[in-house]
């Protein structure tokens, strides 16, 4: 049983039992004698580790047989160049869904590659955020895609519906929801996910990719860039980052024991909930300001009255063990990252806290 | 003490106290109750290990103030375009030294930005790999840079002199050579090196930059390939691969504690003199085809006189613990990598095994 919770939005909690286990076989990897991070990427032993992490995923995620599963290199920032790289080859022209920080990030890029319209905006009148509904999103019919972020964790704003975007490929970052509940990975045409929130260690990043949009590339994409090449050698065409992509096969393989997306999705829903609740429940005393219809089950931001109060809620909750709680430093305040990792005690511990806080406080 | 010792070139040998202290630290991190892969990259605390990192790298090749260091993500080959990508910018030809496999594929990339030249190339006459001397390279002086690899991992060719280049900047594919000899960095513009021989796991990738090649990228250049941006982030643009970074920290407070980078090139010497001993005096029943005088000292490729009396070496050694001894599979054969982590007492140990072996099958 850990002695501190830490709700980082990533690098994030990694489940105790991988951490165990990465421990004890540190030295020797399954009787070679060896550490993983020191066996090539190219060897009969650690095909096995990539072998069984995409069985795993795919398993886990019900993954379609024409979707290519990649772990690459360079984090979820890289996928926010290398999406239009490929996917504007043919049509320059994109969409996207613009719902907060990461989202931004993304379009910046994307428009250095060709004509990226923002087809809606969060709505944040009121002093509350909200996902505008799809009834109101200016899509085009002709955009090689449409790219989203379903879950902002800065904002702490969480898409509860999937877009429908006809015969245009969806797109979507996933780096703060993937493998926390059910997906439809069939309704996508690409996901991807930096591995530090939900699959483990930062180093590594998740493409799930429909076959037919692994075409053609940019002139002067880097070959790493380019997904044809990476499909072509599943990842490998130089050295992956081996002991991430293994972490993260322990990680996959700790989900399936623990019963799959399903049982996270129930714990998940059960945290956040708790988290919500002590927030709604506290008469003021902590703020959301997030509608409730698109709040994250993953990133859950709040305010206290005062900067000082802030300030010793922060101070006083890494005393008692929960810890990584400051917000982002665009936004400030406080921000509980609860991923798949975070045990429920955790959660259960950081309520009680904050209710004996808001008593002593309030 | 080690039961295996691993010849593998990359991923290769971590030194053992690394891995024990990793090992140490995994669940608790100095006290923190958190593994430093849970760990934020923009916290406190992982800033100590960044920190550090750097001073000791600095120390430990008298790194000029002049030259920022970054760590990277997307190993050497990201560096393959890296370079061009933003050092073209400008001046569109660079001159490239083609010694032999990794240099290729720099070539192969380089030409996709400009106007590449092969300035020389490995002279294989009479069976017998050599580096051309610098009086027969054909250097443009109006060059934006010139590429070379001075050590080659699959053939086995290492430079034993600096290239002279006059104004125009050296760039050095260090991957396999780093840290394993004393360089003079202020002979060169940009050194870069994959992290999974010298400096510890795959996954990152060390950049040591002069502060004027720091300036304009082509159009298009990803965000991440861009030298400006990740200096002015101090390598922080995205989340970066946090625990091969404390990996890469490890390994260097290691060689520092170890006595530097002059004990560790004294013993490369010995351990790559013992090696070739052992081929040369084996009376031609191992062959080693580099002229003496660019011989690796990193990666020592042999052959035997047929494929099965390699197989049955492949196999024999492995059983006694020498493990991936096996050639590059474009070239076959044996190769042994021995970089810093490998302990003089594997050479011993391959040595004596090489010579036992000889005498039964000779």
């Amino acid at each position: 049983m850990r002695k501190v919770f830490n709700f980082s939005a990533g690098p994030a909690m990694v489940a105790e039992e991988v951490l165990l286990q990465a421990q004890a076989e540190m030295l020797d990897w399954h009787g070679t004698g060896m550490s993983i991070m020191e066996l090539s990427h190219r060897g009969a032993e650690f095909k096995t580790v990539v072998d069984q992490a995409e069985t795993d995923l795919r398993e886990l995620m019900t993954i379609p047989k024409n979707y290519h599963v990649l772990f690459l290199a360079g984090g979820a920032s890289a996928q926010f160049s290398m999406v239009p790289l490929n996917l504007l080859a043919e049509n320059k022209k994109a969409d996207y869904i613009d719902t907060g920080i990461w989202s931004k990030k993304a379009i910046m890029e994307a428009k250095r590659y060709g004509n990226i319209h923002v087809a809606a905006q969060l709505d944040e009148g009121g002093g509350l955020a909200r996902i505008p509904s799809q009834a109101i999103w200016s899509l085009r019919q002709d955009a090689a895609y449409v790219h989203y972020t379903p879950n902002e964790t800065i904002g702490g704003v969480e898409f509860h519906w999937l877009p429908q975007t006809g015969q245009v490929p969806l797109v979507a970052d996933m780096s703060s929801t993937i493998l926390s509940r059910p997906i439809d990975v069939s309704a996508y045409g690409l996901i991807y996910a930096g591995a530090q929130k939900n699959i483990g260690q930062a180093g590594i990043t998740l493409v799930i990719i429909r076959d037919d949009l692994v075409r053609e590339f940019l002139p002067g994409t880097p070959i790493l860039y380019q997904y044809s090449i990476q499909v072509e050698n599943a990842s490998f065409y130089n050295t992956p980052p081996t002991y991430s992509w293994y972490i993260a096969g322990l990680t996959l393989a700790w989900m399936k024991k623990q019963g799959g997306i399903r049982v996270f999705a129930e714990r998940n829903q059960r945290k956040a909930q708790k988290l919500y609740e002590a927030i709604d429940n506290s008469g003021g005393f902590y703020v959301n300001s997030v509608d409730p219809e698109c709040r994250s089950r993953m990133n859950i931001p709040f305010n206290l009255r005062t900067d000082s109060l802030t300030t010793l809620f922060l101070d006083e909750t890494k005393k008692a063990g929960l810890t990584n709680l400051r917000g982002h430093k665009l936004v400030g305040g406080v921000r509980a990252s609860i991923y798949n990792s975070m045990p429920e005690e955790g959660v259960d511990a950081l309520v009680g806290f904050m209710q004996e806080f808001a008593q002593r406080y309030g």
